[in-house]
């Protein structure tokens, strides 16, 4: 059974203890977050304040006169405990804890954090945090993120849920989902994890319905075999996890040592247990977005056979390069397919994979390819390259093409269009379509492998969850 | 001696054979492209017309009352060898043959390549084509991309030469060096080098003295000794030479064999004689612009160690990871730099590298740190990461300490901003500074490892090539 994690995400009440209108601070920031769409009580705590925008002010929580979901604590570290305190005393379910000063910064801090731990325990609360950026949800309009509203992007509603131990990081990847038009269930900074960790957080995801994909960053986890039991649980349920895992050479772990304080062991040892648990892994901030895009379809895949359908040679070798180089295969089409295309297409086209339209290519014969190939059973997946700077294309042809082929066809289909701004442009409205699209086929082959490595797992990690528990 | 090859690039004058008003020809685009920028005299030449935009029309080319330089054909390719044949009775120096139906399409095509290339040897002329886009010189105007331009960026004059076997991604990939600001001294699509050849055309751009850099996309090699020795004799003469070979997989190699009927061998072995010659050798589109990027600064390298400033703990062990990764390496910063660093920062600052300077760090935090760490001989490059999210940041003012930082080291400085829209406009003016700014810090210290590649291999290629001559 997952903690109940609920009051973090949907309190119908929260505290914001250290709530403030001065401008520059975090209690003013959470503030005006949640004022603006949060549809909760919202209850303001500072012993300097009768009023908080409005609101009445109160100089303990213990002071409020209604019940309490959920504390959000943006005070000086040494009076953390203390205020804790006052929560547990209150009867308050859950605390997110903003503030840092406590095991980052060793020393009096490593005391602090203990202490605080000792009083969420004894009240039986959960505690997210302390040093962290909190919460955004954006079903529940709950956001604790301080940044400035026009540096800050957040995404809207969607099935993408993402924690990550680095506040600035998650932060900043955040504002990438935003700009990529990724849809969010819920964004964790968890910080230090004193309490609730990566683990619970992951096991609560599963359980949660909005969610459909698990997204991570993370530089060391608290306790390993919980951490791969929860990914295991994800995968099978259903749900993809991605972890982008920093800390993975020797000076990485190092770095990370002096960064969180977090232990990270072997990484090779790491990245095993992971793939053993059907995580998706990435290595890059650029890897994480492609996976998440591409598992955001919620697409399964039988088999990793890719058949290519571009109008250009060169693009359509680099991305056969890029498929097999990740593992993939690309798809032997069956005799009757490459005479159907043989017969639907110009003489010096080519109807073996990668199919060559040409470079003539008008969108109807794009059309004929893709609904060829996507018949074949030797075909799992399909990516579709356009060099949009040709002038044979017209990109609302092609994009009409691309609409129907989605419709008519439960295979995977990723898109391509190398170039600069008109390419990108009409890539994006091919994203628009729910086609995870890309600039460059290894782009593209890492979307397919992360749908792959991702549906090949699930049944797998069943059986092994089995032997597990 | 490279072969001179500047008829092609600076012709005094040009005819184009299979001139055109009519819209939708290749014809028509040539002239629209000469006419418009192209400052020697041009002469069209068509069977059918008496004028083409004004101009005289001629039959034939051995009508026209002057000598030409260069003849840019685009009739059907059965009639080019008669063409061709022409112009060797003209004295014609350069045929730029941009009419396909040749070796690429097997059989008959073989044949009329095999009876061009007689001609051209005939008449002791030179030839670059069949099947291709042919060249755009930014400083000449000669351009024969017939792309349309609402679709096909054409970069500015600058220092990158970049040579393309195929016609299509060549003009992707052009466009998307418009797209990133790079500047450009020549591009050459030079198809089926039936003539003038990959080799050649490196040959003359290391004599070329616009160009300091040197990219280009090859799916196989005509003569791979021919090949080295020009890579080589770039990079002894201080030209950095990128390369991206599609068909690097066994599946790769048969789709590049039914493409341009290249038959490459192991790219294992073709990897590791780039290498011995120098080369920075590319995966993918996205590495080559990064390295183009990179190199096109002009910068030397002494050695690998890099040194990091954050304001995130996160991205720097992320960055730590991917410069261990790729074979960089941290830099061990020396006692009195650590000792500075110490007093310079906050207490809870990290002066070890990657340098935290946290994320309430001003511009001038920044700077302090970029200094100390510049100053420091055991450090090569430097990486400066900022989360741009985060509220204490003042871009203008980081964009300044970075102008300054740039003016007063010789030390190679990338700059990482990841995130959305905000973070990525002020990225773009860091870029403009001259200093090769990124979204990931995987893709900056890609262009740092390819700085080091470059920069590393010249001494050694220099002793490489007093072997091989």
């Amino acid at each position: 059974m997952a903690r109940d994690l609920r009051p973090f995400f949907e309190p119908r009440s929260v505290a914001v203890i250290g709530a403030s209108e001065k401008p520059g601070t975090v209690g003013r920031a959470i503030m005006t977050n949640l004022l603006e769409r949060y549809r909760g009580k919202v209850y303001p705590v500072n012993i300097k304040y009768d009023k908080v925008f409005g609101l009445k002010c109160y100089r303990s929580i213990l002071e409020i006169p209604d019940e309490i979901d959920l504390a959000v604590i943006a005070v000086p570290a040494d009076v953390v405990p203390k205020v804790a305190e006052e929560c547990g005393r209150k009867g308050v379910k859950a605390l997110l804890v903003i503030s840092a000063g406590f095991k980052e910064i060793g020393g009096v801090g490593v005391e602090r954090e203990r202490k605080l731990l000792e009083v969420v325990r004894r009240y039986g609360m959960s505690m997210i945090g302390p040093n962290c950026l909190g919460i955004y949800d954006p079903y529940s309009g709950l956001d604790t993120i301080f940044n400035p509203s026009d540096r800050q992007g957040k995404p809207g509603p969607g099935s993408v849920a993402f924690i990550s131990q680095s506040g600035a990081l998650g932060a900043a990847l955040l504002d990438w989902f935003t700009e990529q038009g990724i849809g969010l269930s819920k964004f964790v900074s968890y910080g230090n994890a004193a309490d609730v960790d990566e683990s619970d957080l992951i096991e609560y995801l599963v359980e949660d319905e909005r969610t459909k994909v698990i997204s991570a960053y993370i530089e060391g986890v608290k306790d390993g075999r919980k951490f791969m039991r929860a990914v295991a649980k994800a995968v099978a349920s259903g749900k993809p996890v991605v972890v982008l895992k920093a800390g993975r050479t020797e000076r990485g772990v190092k770095a990370a040592a002096s960064h969180t304080g977090s232990l990270a062991g072997s990484y090779s040892v790491f990245r095993g247990a992971l793939a053993q648990s059907g995580a998706v892994v990435v290595n890059d901030l650029l890897e994480l977005l492609i996976a998440v895009r591409a598992l955001e379809t919620g697409w399964k895949v039988p088999g990793p056979r890719v058949a290519i359908v571009t109008n250009g040679g060169g693009a359509g070798v680099l991305a056969t390069d890029a498929i097999e180089t990740l593992g993939l295969k690309m798809a032997e089409l069956s005799n009757d397919t490459i005479e159907e295309l043989r017969k639907a297409l110009p003489p010096a086209a080519s109807p073996y994979n990668p199919v060559d339209v040409l470079g003539d290519a008008p969108a109807d014969r794009y059309e004929k390819a893709i609904e060829i190939v996507s018949r074949d059973p030797n075909v799992d997946m399909i990516m579709v390259i356009a060099l949009m700077q040709a002038p044979a294309i017209d990109p609302s042809a092609l994009l009409n093409v691309l609409k129907r082929a989605k419709e008519s066809t439960l295979k995977p289909i990723v898109f391509v269009a190398p170039g600069g701004g008109y390419a990108y442009k009409h890539l994006l409205e091919v994203q628009r379509l729910g086609i995870p699209s890309f600039r460059d086929p290894i782009e593209a082959a890492k979307a397919l492998s992360y749908l792959y490595t991702f549906s090949n797992a699930i049944d797998r990690v069943k059986k092994y969850l089995q032997i597990l528990t």
